[in-house]
């Protein structure tokens, strides 16, 4: 059965399976819903408006038995940043939509009675129903009240409280194998879907399948593939200390941003490191190593317990751990473990908001360092939507404005996550260029200017970032529309068995004959995409900048400032 | 003595008096403060930053007894809209500063205290004094301490704590003759000030006078200019209703927007109109005339006492009244009187802030019609600074972001005035092209579109809208300079000898030869300095565009939509 596009108009509870379109036939993930939010959406409608549309995609190698392969693409215009945006996660979803012959699923239109809805994804498509039960849920109830409704292993995309609010900071949280939640967190897709009147996606692949063009190729593709992943030492690294090993290597660097981007390097650094993480989950039996979906080799995720050795994290990720630790100068690991569960439970952007809560600790609302603040801002204000709570919902420029502060680290309002711009520069071109808003994902330059992947780069030098930047946000464009988890890129960058092993792999699957190039030129027509629907909205050079803070404001222990000039950020695009 | 430039910087608190460049020579008002800001700003700058400026400028003719000539003009970068700003006033500062010979005063950087400090204004130049006594306290209590402390004929230019607090709604408050205040309302002027770290400006001119070339040529023009004003029926109008006189003219053409833009009537309006208010008025022994600065011929303030025939507020236009009331479905004028008052006293802009509360009426923050919810908004939310009255001091966008409302009616992020677009299409012309975001001031097409004043033109039909914008634009631009009233606009469109008297009090004043041409080319030149300062701050075409609800939802009565393509609209700035 070939793949199709599910379309839902939630303005007359319709639903329509569609053939295909040729020009979107080579797409996946990212690439497919960047190509249809640029294909259907007005790049100037309002965000949470009845004319945009959420698209969420399987990647082009989603459900099959390749490693790694089960990221879900999630897109729309952005509340948050009002471009063009697509946000990925872990989880269930990718494979079990891939397994409806789901190539593409459209949610467009809005209901006007503030009714709630849920989507049921079959092989047969899609049916609209009305939703009481968990509206109002936290993440976590609802995900455990529709399991047994629906039975353990349907796929589930939700919102939280926070999208349910419309907060520009809520995200789209995806059930991973064990019932947990993986979140495509960035940019208020959350907010999107709430906007629609849509409280979750059940998803049920019953009998269905995906098939594999050349299953010998395949396999013998995979096996390589995989060989690569386990190979790799940061894959290694990922796998015993999570993504949080980044803590002391980036407060190493310099590049750490603390107190809210006022200084470079975090005091309570070792607090909160993944070596200390480690060996907590240990003590309290939880798992060091964990997937997010079937067939990742990696295994960055962990099971955090409490001190009663009880379930309260996973997916605890460096940047959530940076943002809700050094940014808030918060050093209490079970502080942030907590923070990070309501986060989950609420439905909302743990960058974002931990941004957020940084800027408003900054205005005085609470102290630096006050985890039991930070969670009662989480719990009270953030999770009963009252002022104060909307404000800190709708990210960190928000808290900005409100609060008449200054220093608000965003670009294209959203927040810019874990590594500071000034002294390791590469990823402040990433930040300032990307089509997305500050998004680390886009252009992780961290692997070249300070893990040795992909070569080295001075990161305190200006020469060569901004080709380093392109090249990656290049890759990563590709590497998003396989479906493929993005710590494949550490592989591929140093390994020359890796790329070429992908490749087959979608050329098995596919029985096509796409050769290297072909994904390079799939990565610059995705990025070009993205950004003709940018600046249609209204977006120009002058949103691709940093904010004027980290020109005019050095930073410890470099004592650098960010010193690229316009022009140069703008040969980024001379491509 | 010729006019200086005084110039206040508060990084390390110096001051210097310094000879008028040559290219600012011909300019005043808002000519001079837009000048100024475009030559001084980085456009892309923080707004509350260091790199800022507010820049104080009386107009051309201000100071002399040339009628209606006392207007004052404050510029920035905007923190409410990221534009260049201009926001005029009455009050006495105006003719007091340029009796001081100061043509114009910046105040740049920043101080890195948190100290609040005074600025006072003398011929000898501007002293920095540490200011205590006032901080934190409303305007009203501050003007009448200040009166006090410095004599009641100095002028003041104040924040109140709206401006302390950097809300991007805030307001310069400008004390009138009789101890009350007139405002600077729009763009969050106030914020700048708050900003600076500087609480009140103080003028005082000693025995300062403005020179004037040719006194003969200028009794002469100022009395045919004073007769043509005098004549002209509107200035009639104004003089026995005040502006508020427009509630049932603007009601009966049907863009009288009601409950948050979605009617275009309200049937409350008998309560709430000009002449109701005007019995009112008479009845509780008030002044239905009454003038913010001295020369004013017009006179459209009155003073509105409450119930026990005690001062409540005055200055108390139409576009306030309209904003809470029919935009929030208030009826009752005593609930309005009190808000309005409330807002003089906070320091925040009447228009942005009750625009804002409808939108939260929307959201269901408070019921529509409950004009004692609003009240409480004021005081124990905007004025207690709260994360409820930062939203709503941050003006109608942010009430939009924070609650996830698409029916959010601004341009540029700031609140569209009294008038509907979509019944009257000049003014939404002039909404979308301002280069100062959404205000009915910058070309004030009601004139001809309703109240057949330089000829007219059905407001319903798109037909010569854009000519007649841009040029009412151009006049605007060129009157804003002068220190005119803008109310002089309705003799000068159908009097054949206002205009060239106007021309011919500023050729007596400085001893020149300017023609009309030459006022139009001021105007022109005005409104290209003032748009290629927002263009380099990244604004572009699409934001010169109405939100997209007004192109989607028909309003009542006459239940048109906004219809203006984006081409359309961009044929504005062919000149």
């Amino acid at each position: 059965m070939a793949d199709k596009i599910f379309r839902v108009n939630m303005t007359d509870l319709s639903t329509t399976i569609e053939t295909v379109p040729a020009e979107w036939a080579g797409h996946g993930g990212r690439g497919l819903t960047s190509t249809i939010v640029a294909a259907e959406v007005p790049p100037t409608c309002h965000p949470l408006g009845p004319n945009n549309k959420l698209v969420v995609a399987p990647g082009l190698l989603s459900g099959t038995p390749a490693a790694n392969s089960g990221r879900l693409s999630c897109g729309a215009k952005s509340p948050l940043t009002g471009t063009i945006k697509e946000s990925n996660s872990g989880g269930t979803s990718a494979q079990l939509l891939a397994k409806c012959g789901c190539k593409a699923l459209i949610i467009e239109g809005q209901p006007k009675s503030g009714t709630w809805y849920n989507l049921a994804v079959t092989p047969d498509g899609v049916t609209i129903n009305e939703e009481k039960e968990v509206i109002g849920k936290g993440n976590f109830d609802a995900i455990e009240i529709l399991s047994e409704r629906l039975g353990a292993s349907q796929g589930i995309i939700t919102i939280g409280p926070a999208g349910e609010m419309k907060m520009r900071a809520a995200n789209l949280s995806v059930k991973d194998p064990d019932g947990h939640l993986r979140s495509c967190g960035r940019g208020g897709l959350g907010a999107v879907m709430g906007s629609k009147g849509v409280k979750f996606i059940s998803i049920d692949p019953k009998d269905g399948k995906v098939e594999i063009a050349d299953m010998d190729k395949f396999r013998a593709a995979n096996k390589a593939f995989a060989k690569a992943l386990v190979d790799h030492p940061v894959s290694q690294a990922l796998g015993t200390y999570g993504t949080n090993v980044l803590v002391n290597i980036i407060n190493e660097s310099g590049g750490l941003p603390t107190r809210n981007f006022t200084q470079g390097q975090f005091e309570g650094h070792e607090q909160i490191s993944g070596e200390t993480m480690h060996d907590l989950i240990q003590e309290r039996e939880g798992k060091v190593k964990h997937n997010c979906h079937k067939g990742c080799v990696i295994q960055c995720s962990q099971i955090y317990n409490d001190a009663k050795n009880e379930y309260k994290t996973s997916g605890f990720e460096y940047e959530s751990i940076w943002a809700l630790g050094a940014d808030c100068a918060i050093d209490n690991l079970d502080h942030i473990a907590e923070a990070d569960h309501l986060l989950d439970d609420l439905g909302i952007d743990s960058i974002e908001t931990a941004v957020a809560i940084g800027v408003a600790m900054e205005a005085g609302v609470i102290q630096f360092g006050d985890g039991e603040g930070l969670l009662r801002l989480l719990t009270d204000e953030v999770g009963k939507g009252t002022g104060l709570g909307r404000i800190i919902g709708g990210g960190a420029g928000d808290v900005g404005r409100a609060y008449g502060v200054t220093r608000v680290p965003v670009v294209k309002n959203q927040a810019i996550p874990a590594y500071d711009p000034r002294a390791i520069k590469g990823i402040g071109i990433t930040y300032a260029t990307s089509t997305q808003g500050a998004d680390h994902t886009m252009g992780y330059t961290i692997a070249t200017n300070v893990l040795g992947v992909g070569g080295t780069l001075d990161p305190l030098s200006k020469e060569g970032q901004v080709e380093l930047s392109r090249n990656l946000q290049i890759a990563t464009a590709a590497i998003d529309s396989t479906g493929m988890c993005l710590f494949i890129a550490f592989a591929a960058l140093d390994d020359a068995t890796c790329l070429p092993a992908l490749i087959d792999l979608i050329n098995a699957r596919f029985g096509i004959a796409l050769t290297g190039d072909d994904v390079t030129n799939l990565g610059k027509s995705i990025l070009k995409t993205e950004h003709a629907f940018n600046l249609a909205a209204g977006f120009t050079n002058e949103d691709d900048r940093l904010p004027e803070f980290f020109s005019l404001e050095p930073v410890a222990p470099h004592n650098v400032v960010w010193d690229f000039t316009g022009a140069e950020i703008d040969t980024f695009w001379a491509f």
